[in-house]
């Protein structure tokens, strides 16, 4: 049975087919946030270190770090700002050694540059979460020596040196190529976390039915865990919490195992609660009787991540929320 | 392609795996509902026309018709009412007739009386659907031979004269004694359309996995369409719409193709909308984009039927709501 393990310094989370869908956090990502950029820019943590703890209180598993932020002041005074191989190693670690001050959820180190996956390797307590390599030639000579070095598994994402194939069947051959290309340098399949790239259905009707049948054959065929950039279903549509909320559960029914996504959002979180207790991955339902709790301070006006601190705060469904693994 | 085809005077709607979700709406059913056979008693009929006009509204694509009423005061009077061999019969034909009259969606004819299922088949215009036939051998030498002669699709339920098992190795052996024993006298697989039996999630864990390996089963290995009482399966639990909500969208990943539902509750409809869409069943999104508009009207304060309604009047999706097919 594939699993997937991740590791923070006192928490273990398993990846795996028979275990709850994993939610990993994406919020902490400078990329297209102006404004967090520029607090960045100026040494202020105080957003990132929010969204941190509040995406643990409504329930991420796992918090992705992405330092692709651009630094707008200092590079009009120095021009080697202009360069991400020059801001995203060391502001990698900074976030990492923030994040890792205050939280105990395992993370995932998500840049382009190679020398911020370097310096996040590095940061990391425990057994992080490497995002990403893809199919491309260059991107897999780069990661996968990183990926055997730390021993950490890897986010891979099927597209190439030709781009992202509108074609599933290409896509799955990128991803079947990365996880042989794995193999030879001693990486196991159950290090592989394949994100099969999911298309907007506002864009392609197809999308939807894509992406299931790929999990489907990711799961049989390659026997991978899957993830994916949920929200990316519902691009540009009306309603698109109500799209998201629909696609989680189809996806894990078709076998998807994690994703990364905005745990702040109610009606996706909610949507994965409910699938979890369906596929008999919540014993006695005693997540979603804690969750119906919060739902019931949502309804009575509190925001999710308030409803969600208290009753962290509170201690209820501890028990069953994470599996230490000493 | 199984396609199980039902219509009404003007109406047809097909439930398939290349089809909208068929949703089946409840509500006409006094079972349970004390007022509701108070009132068919007297003769009013006024709520169940109510609830006929707001099913459709809401986007009840088929009415079931249950005729358990239970006439308490005739009963006093006259022993015959205790019978419902006496009481069903009747009131199934007047039931069929009246909502007939407002609606032209094809109807569901729902009994366990075979009086009242042969009233209901004298009284219905088009093709309707016969709720239902069991295993149990004393129905299907009952109701068969209605089905055959009537020329009407049916849905089988997978319990017989030994109960309702908790295995479903004996719910899809049961099934497929129904669907043999149907080829026997001469009715085809896809007019039956199988309820694999829906078990709540709060008593049992497995419940969920059961039934989307059955519905996966029921569609590969017998060809046959599938349908369930959809609310069954979060009985006791708190939030129990949002159990709902992500088993409907699971279960048609599974491979179901219509539910037995109150159509009335938004959750569930926003969930079979996303799903419909996520499935490449509902062409540019423009049905997801119509049902947006509605719940832009709840969000501000209507009421779901309220505001159904008025997109119906307005003609808002009128395309694609309903294939007509002459």
């Amino acid at each position: 049975m594939t699993r997937t393990v991740i590791e923070s310094k006192t928490k273990t989370v398993v990846i795996g087919f028979d275990e709850p869908f994993c939610v990993i956090g994406e919020r902490i990502n400078p990329t297209g946030r102006k404004k967090l950029s520029a607090e960045l820019e100026l040494g202020d943590f105080s957003t990132i270190e929010r969204d941190a703890l509040e995406q643990v209180a409504c329930g991420a598993m796992v918090l992705d770090v992405n330092s692709g932020a651009v630094f707008t002041n200092k590079m009009a005074e120095d021009p080697r700002y202009a360069d991400n191989n020059f801001v995203e190693p060391p502001l990698m670690r900074d976030l990492i050694t923030r994040i890792q001050a205050i939280t105990d959820v395992p993370l995932c180190i998500d840049s382009s540059v190679p020398g911020a996956l370097q310096n996040g390797l590095e940061a990391a307590e425990g057994r992080p979460l490497l995002n990403s390599v893809t199919g491309e030639e260059e991107r897999l000579e780069l990661v996968l020596p990183l990926v055997k070095k730390y021993n950490v598994p890897v986010v891979a994402i099927s597209n190439d040196d030709t781009g992202i194939s509108e074609d599933p069947e290409v896509r799955f051959a990128v991803a079947k190529k990365i996880v042989e290309r794995a193999a030879d340098h001693g990486i196991p399949a159950h290090d592989i976390v394949v994100d099969p790239l999911v298309m907007p259905i506002g864009a392609m009707a197809t999308a939807g039915q894509q992406v299931f049948a790929l999990i489907r054959r990711l799961r049989d065929e390659l026997g991978v865990n899957t993830t994916c950039g949920a929200s990316n279903i519902s691009f540009g549509l009306p309603h698109r919490h109500g799209i998201n909320a629909a696609f989680l559960p189809m996806a894990i029914t078709a076998g998807m195992t994690s994703a990364i996504m905005n745990p702040m959002r109610v009606a996706e979180m909610e949507a994965i609660r409910a699938a979890n207790f369906l596929m008999n991955h919540d014993a006695n339902g005693s997540q979603w009787i804690a969750f119906s709790r919060i739902m019931d301070a949502v309804e009575g006006g509190a925001t999710f991540a308030q409803a969600s601190q208290a009753s962290q705060d509170s201690g209820a469904g501890r028990g069953g929320r994470r599996r230490r693994r000493a």
